[in-house]
């Protein structure tokens, strides 16, 4: 570990962003239609390493059927617009077009509307019929609030996330979520996060998850580390995420799987993100920039929302093409917003790589522009 | 100690801001309504960790009435215009009100007017009288000048401050204030400062001080970096008083305040500062912020009026909310400017840790878009 | 190598760009008329050591010959726009006035007409007839597909060359270029890369090449960073190289030469670029700014016509002189982009090197306003 | 020796600009009145530690006088306009006015009129018989060529200064000067540079000069960094004279004085410069601001007046006052370019420091908003 002195007495460690590191070549290259990209979690193969942000911008259940289309999971925040009200598209759209000033006090207005049960069963039976591998998102405390609904609805994978979510929740009077009980007791697999550590991580494994989504504050919508000065280099992150996936296997036999969450503006890093030892990425704010997606050239997260501590805000993401353009092409620019993942499997051929897994071994510098 | 050759011969220490670090989640996370932010020094306790810096444009008698029912300590200033003029809120209008090049002749005028001990000793009561826990600030000169009374007028906490303030000054031809004597002479608590190093820290501390100010040149409203070429990283100045807090606590029983004064833009500065391991904070051009402050969206400090050699000038601070808004909330914003110690206490959850002094001991990481 | 740990089990060479290193004078100087800047590769010597970079932009004909006459040496892209049409010019006035948002679709049409082999030989044939050393330049797949009209044009020195160009390429459908074989059965010198470490460079050489480009991502008008998030400092790559050039040389006994080519903007990075290692360089973007350029003031790369992945986009380069100007004066300005070579001179005469040879050998330093 | 691998086999210090450290204050306090900044170099003392650079923009005959009257030196270029032209103030009324596409080609004619020896003399006299200490610069090849003005004429400080002036010229065609015995020669002391590493230093030290100028392409009028590719950290080239120095010192017995050349922005730069080991600075630019500047708000070097190669241009540096407020104030503004010595005194006396020798003992910081 490469600690520096901050002060006497208070050391920390160098991190490291992905805007920190460049892959490099090694000296084999390969063609770009032998590189496979697929990715397995649990029973569930998709033919991208990607899971869409569950974001009221990003997932509604018309994008999430289109991204399981295209090949991605698309995961369904059950504590956001679709699930608190039967018709959101008017709010999608109010929301879109208020001015700067009125969005604190009208996003907290939308979501102090309660969520209401029947909705999730229904937003969720309605992805489930359209063939989907169903994907959805809850808070720890939705869990708590929701787990009836959780249990009985037709929900392929669960998300379990919060701006840090933790394996121990420390409450004197509430009765919090035993997140290790939880996992192990619903029959489907769970993904939780975000977590920025090798222990925290670690621990995450040990609830019996089947994957660990990694990043603090990483994102272009959250504003963690004004507010709160909570961050990590996500480079950093994904890498300690990583050990702890070799430790927990060398453990327990069982392959957790690190799921990059936020820091990624472009398909450059994309490709860095898997190098540090990804299995699979979840992206907001580039999907929000899709012609099809709810927020309408916005992007913000459920905590932009919260009544006395708002963060992240509404951010304009602008509109780069449709779905289909931003994951797979053709790319309509040549800044990496487009064809995220052609540029990924490009990237995989011109370093020799076939597979995400094998990627995952590439060789990162740090410097030198970037 | 990290320290890098700058030259042949010549090496200086690493440093680091509150900007090149950030907090790192730990395996624990806590409810918020757990989470109890008071501070205790001396007799007296307030419910934030906050001392309001003693500039013009932040504490008049009547903002310092408004924070302390809010929970923090105000330091009234007793050179600065309440206690020059008898009628200063005209003078104050009129600084918000000037145009830029006639700002440093006229603030040079308004601060050659002399100091009144009557005025002192008035503005004094009314805070004793509204219930305060007074809080008063002067330079080490205005500490000599003022010595009686300073030692009569009815103040909780006295701050002596400067750019520099050191345990030992020299003059050849000057009566200058012994602050050892001073300190031990004076019954109530003192607040010296500022300082920046382990050995300065250590050496204020030694003269019997409750607390020392750290910091030197780190405000907004400060040039000495740029002036004089002075300055130090926040974070690692910080951590070092800490040290210097432990070895004097070691050597003579003595817990002695470390506080943090300048360098802190928002609300994550303030976690950070904390982790680093300040007790408290002071907190200038933040809460000149305040619909209320006396700056009308401006902030200077007194050096910014010193006739040959100005420092810092008036800096636009702008109005983000009210003092109530900006300490407690709710957030206007989410960029930390409002609600700070809301968001110290949802740091504090989110990290676990359910008082000040044990946030102090988080990890820090540096890097990593930070 | 310095090493730095991204993450635990995750580490990455520090590494530098040309702007990170300052070149430091010795103590002796020389006299600029003692200087000689010539550079002999194979059998062919050039007064200037410069290959003009394969680019539509930069290198046309006519521009080639003026670059023959000014003494470097300049690659025409066999699979640009010269050999695709028989009329290029009109095509390239239309590219420079494209309105930015067709730039992208039109240059896929234009670099979708079929490379014609009798136009490759007529190219060459007028290079050569005008008594150049005849350079040319095709992609990996362009070697294969043009192979025959290769092995008889009269090309003096063939550049091999992509974003990444290995000596190993993998591919299960096609039947890929086999380096090796095609440049040992190959009568005339060939120049390959881009490569940007010591393993591919090492590996390049055994191809039995006579230079090695050196770059990946480095050049202005590339994207291979931001899209594939693939780069590497240029000035460690170059250094790399150097090293790899050592090792060749003392196991075969063939000196091979190291090109630096891209992440040059100015005469100093030249310099820097030669100390780091390199024999010569090869420029694009700064050559593009000539008034004769073909790009009329903008320069892109062959990859910007892809289809479905354009990497680097139309960029504009302005005009700052003519090549005379460009390369050896008189300056036009003071800022590095006109007589590069003239400033290379001056650079070695201060440092006190009489060839570039000798250059190689000056000291760096790293930081410091760099 | 703090060196960082480039690349394979291609190591560098890593050095640091004066931006890049910050002064840090010690235990002890003193009062400005107290502090001494008088400068003695040879026979001569000025009362304050500064030369006025060689540039046309900066050093007339009249604001030579000036700045003696002030208490600093003043060089007057040899081969500047008031030696190659009877009146050459219409030329600099015409270079300030001059549109910025005219200024390289009107430079060059300007600086090809011949520097006439009876005008050198002339100027010398009359500064002389103003009763200053007469300072005077020239080229090295100038020094050749003024050999026998300049041995005659009533010089008291002769200053011999270049982009970089080494010990050791090597010239195959030419006679050029032979700095050593030139030095030991002339009666008077004479100051030589620039140079920026130890070794470069040391030998120009052992040349017999009473002063080195150490700084390469560090003024803001200099673009010797993107021409050339030169550049050195300031900090550390400062620091590396002094180490030179006290070699000297040990080897000869004679002390030679160190003068910080170029990249000192405002007072705090001075500041640091000192501390890093700088006996006296040479400020161009911050003095080219005073409204009696001969520039009239511009500044260039000779360098920019080249025929082939210019290098800086003219530059923009504005008026910020008059050249009394400028090194002793009052301070027009508070951001370190006006008072540049007053706020020297006020440095050295926050750290405690009584003398300029004193305050190259004072401590420094690298980072930390630096």
């Amino acid at each position: 570990m490469a600690e520096v002195e901050i002060g006497m007495g208070k050391a920390g460690r160098r991190t490291f962003d992905l805007a920190d590191v460049s892959i490099i070549p090694s000296r084999r290259t390969r063609d770009a239609s032998d590189v496979d990209l697929s990715w397995q979690i649990d029973a569930f193969t998709f033919e991208l390493p990607l899971i869409a942000s569950a974001m009221d911008a990003v997932v509604s259940p018309t994008t999430a059927i289109e991204l399981g289309r295209l090949g991605a999971a698309a995961a369904l925040h059950l504590e956001g617009v679709w699930t608190r009200w039967e018709q959101p598209e008017p709010l999608l759209e109010e929301i879109a077009h208020l001015p700067e000033e009125k969005v604190r006090t009208r996003l907290a207005e939308i979501y102090e509307e309660p969520v209401k049960p029947e909705l999730v069963r229904d937003r969720i039976s309605q992805l489930h019929d359209a063939g989907l591998v169903t994907c959805a998102s809850v808070t720890p405390q939705g869990a708590t609030a929701l787990a009836d609904v959780i249990r009985t609805a037709e929900i392929d994978l669960l998300v379990i996330q919060g701006t840090v979510v933790s394996a121990e929740h420390v409450s004197r009077s509430d009765d919090p979520l035993n997140l290790k009980r939880f996992v192990r007791e619903l029959e489907n697999p769970v993904i939780v996060g975000g977590c920025a550590s090798y222990q925290a991580a670690l621990h995450l494994m040990r609830t019996g998850a089947a994957g660990v989504l990694v990043g603090v504050g990483a994102g272009r919508a959250s504003s963690a580390r004004s507010v709160l000065g909570l961050g990590q280099g996500q480079a950093t992150a994904i890498a300690d995420a990583r050990a702890a996936r070799m430790r927990h296997l060398d453990e327990t036999g069982v392959y957790v799987h690190v799921i990059a969450d936020g820091g990624m503006t472009n398909s450059g890093d994309i490709a860095k993100a898997i190098v540090c030892g990804a299995d699979s990425v979840m992206l907001g704010s580039p999907l929000a920039a899709a012609s099809e997606a709810p927020g309408g050239g916005w992007n913000w997260g459920l905590a932009a929302g919260h009544a006395t501590l708002p963060r992240g805000g509404r951010v304009k993401v602008g509109t780069v093409g449709t779905l289909e353009e931003i994951l797979l092409g053709p790319a309509a620019d040549h800044d990496g917003t487009t064809n995220l993942f052609g540029a990924l499997r490009k990237a995989m051929a011109l370093t020799g790589h076939a597979s995400v897994k094998e990627m995952q071994k590439a060789d990162l510098v740090v410097g030198g522009d970037a």
